[in-house]
């Protein structure tokens, strides 16, 4: 008898892991019959009677193409979800709805932003980058001049160190990957090697440090390593093939693919090369990491590897046992994903996620699990390695590193802590609904 | 001297084919100097001096965060062109701006779109895909089941057969790449195998080709070959990231990588196995290829290997003699771009672009060149390989084998042929004006 065959009858040597998880390469075309069978005459096999109709829309000209096509009526559920939606003098966050989202692009109405002085309405024709300091020459740049390069384009994440915070919470808030995980998103970018600009410019060989400083009305400025900007720092003018969106940075941005989100300064007007970091509001208070004795990192730059699961996850329900697939994202500041594991058991036992290529440096990888669900209580859980060798901490050792907060401390969903990158867990009752839950 | 010395002083040893290419591996950061340079004082040196003022973005509280950004207003002429602006009661066309974008992913808003019928307005609660025909037991299935399976994501270019129509005319039309190229597209799509749901309906081995359907209301169908869907097709129900657009098949889409467009059924509804060509429609009128001499090309579905220069092209003007990068995309429906020959006298001679990595399967291929425009006449053209050893003809070679039509046929930039795919060239003059021109 043929392994083949006896996966169509659904024998367990598929199941690779506790609670159904099937192996990855499992003949899918057999045995998971999930589509409703139809009689020959047209009608669905058990249910009432429906003869394959015409609907409405097939039966009229449908509407005008527009100039811009936007999302179905039918989607207006899929967008961020806003911490200042009136627009207070304060910051502002706007998250990306991963539980809605498939694939590895975020599209660009949807990248997640976070700006502390609202959007800044920057004429491209006046805006310029100048780059000065211990440099030979100092020189600016037009988007006009930047566009004559030859550009460099990659995917990346991009990711805010508060994402995550909620998790800091002693207890799990019932939210969504959207309000948890929502201020990390991932795109196609393109633009200049910034390394190619502080060669114009000749940067002097005792600069170790660049202040970098936006045009908004914060003029948010942040130290990065010149290292850094010699490894793969880019001034990014296109995401996702369009120019740079408003709240990201247009029309131009810095690019630091693995580093904090803060540090890859929007709307850059000015690189200083300085031969100390500049201790800038950002990276002396809000982003130094205090750690549970109260000693604290500084310079914490880079987003460790993390992943989370998208579907099916809290604000999802699950109609019935069956066949699923378990599906999320994982990505690495270190490099490539190497290793996504599930567990449906709340950690006992784990399989080897599928994970869809390419796999990219510093960006989003997709990872997939088949799961057959039995309809008994389970617990939903990814934990992700890259090439590094590096591994998403359970959360007691995360805790245990970094510290937690009693709750209820603020509804602001920020914690006064950084860099969240352990593991997510959704826990499934046997009527298919999900609680975000601490295993 | 050092290789680096001499590039710094602008010699020829980087010159890699006639008129100014630039070998891919120069070092970019010597000697391009198309910054300003400015003072230490801080103005523009040999300009009227302007101090580096803040700009009034910078010194007000910008706007809100909306729940989906879109782009600056700057960049409001960046939208889709089309044929039919009123919606009047037949096909419409919108196409892509490949001068006005970088990278290879098209923004979903700007993905091109043609439609017979205008743009449905489906209830994806209602929308059902039925497997039918010669398959043991016939199924259907709703957007919730199909988003159970585990989704395959992958990057594709979906190109309409009458793309570069306006390329058959006898003289060169003075179009955008836009108005030329603009009916191909690239984004990453998240879908169901085809063949897993072939397997579950049971389909019969005598089965050789299937008919999709469509929703709109053409009910557009096309023959599609069984091989085909057990290759790489798939039931397409998330584009970069978010749903499949209204204009390219909200809720689902059939996607054959690589086969043209019009066979990459939108809204499909129904797939029938069958044991020969239905003989639809398109296929037997629109897209059965005509040859000069009389004979026609039936089933003609793959879109053969191509490129086009974006940046520059008519449309834009140079900004006097100096460095450029010439960029533009590559793709094949063979596979993936083994190398791209740029040219800027004409196909004198012809240097090796820089291909942008990942280079991946039937999807476009960002390739750049980097060029030193000495102010006199240059044309500009490429020309891609794939991995199957394919090249993009020559002008004289395409036209002899597939014809081309006495212009003004029409004002509609529609010509009665099909999968152009040959070369096309740019003419810069000595101010910078740039005309499409044949070579």
């Amino acid at each position: 008898m043929s392994a083949s065959n006896n996966r169509s009858r659904g024998s367990s040597i598929d199941d690779i892991a506790g609670n159904g998880l099937l192996n990855r390469r499992v003949l899918l075309g057999q045995g998971i019959a999930m589509a409703g069978a139809i009689s020959a005459g047209g009608t669905v096999t058990g249910a009432a009677a429906e003869p394959l109709r015409d609907k409405p829309w097939s039966l009229e000209f449908g509407s005008t193409l527009p100039a811009v096509q936007t999302p179905s009526p039918f989607e207006k559920g899929v967008v961020r979800s806003l911490s200042n939606p009136t627009g207070e003098f304060r910051n502002s966050h706007a998250r990306t709805p991963h539980h809605l989202l498939g694939g590895t692009v975020t599209p660009n109405g949807l990248h997640f932003s976070i700006n502390h002085s609202g959007v800044p309405d920057i004429d491209p024709a006046q805006h310029k980058l100048v780059i000065h300091g211990m440099v030979r020459q100092p020189l600016e740049f037009t988007l006009d001049t930047l566009s004559r390069y030859p550009l460099v384009t990659r995917m990346a994440f991009v990711e805010c160190a508060g994402n995550s915070a909620p998790m800091f919470s002693s207890e799990p808030m019932q939210l969504t990957a959207q309000a948890i995980h929502g201020l990390v998103s991932n795109a196609e970018w393109s633009g200049v090697s910034l390394s190619t600009l502080l060669d114009e410019a000749g940067i002097d060989p005792r600069a170790t440090w660049l202040i970098a400083e936006g045009a908004d009305a914060q003029f948010l400025d942040r130290s990065v390593p010149v290292k850094k900007a010699y490894d793969d720092a880019l001034i990014a003018i296109y995401q996702n093939g369009e120019r740079v969106m408003p709240g990201n940075g247009y029309p131009m941005r810095l690019l630091l693919p693995g580093y904090q989100g803060n540090m890859n300064v929007k709307y850059v007007r000015r690189i200083k090369a300085i031969d100390q970091p500049a201790m800038s509001y950002f990276e002396s208070k809000t982003y130094s990491q205090i750690l549970p004795g109260g000693k604290t990192w500084r310079f914490h730059f880079l987003m460790e590897v993390k992943s989370f699961i998208t579907y099916p996850s809290f604000g999802h329900a699950l109609n019935g046992p069956g066949f699923y697939a378990i599906s999320g994202v994982a990505y690495s500041g270190n490099g490539r994903v190497a290793k996504v594991m599930v567990s449906a058991d709340g950690g006992n036992s784990w399989g080897e996620a599928a994970l869809r290529a390419p796999i990219q440096d510093k960006a989003f990888t997709r990872f997939v699990m088949p799961w057959r669900w039995d309809g008994t209580p389970a617990i939903l859980q990814s934990r992700a390695w890259d090439e590094a060798g590096n591994v998403q901490p359970l959360r007691t050792q995360f805790v245990a590193a970094r510290g937690q907060t009693i709750q209820p401390l603020t509804n602001s969903l920020i914690f006064p802590n950084q860099h969240f990158n352990s593991i997510t867990s959704w826990a499934i009752d046997p009527n298919g609904q999900i609680k975000h839950v601490y295993v």
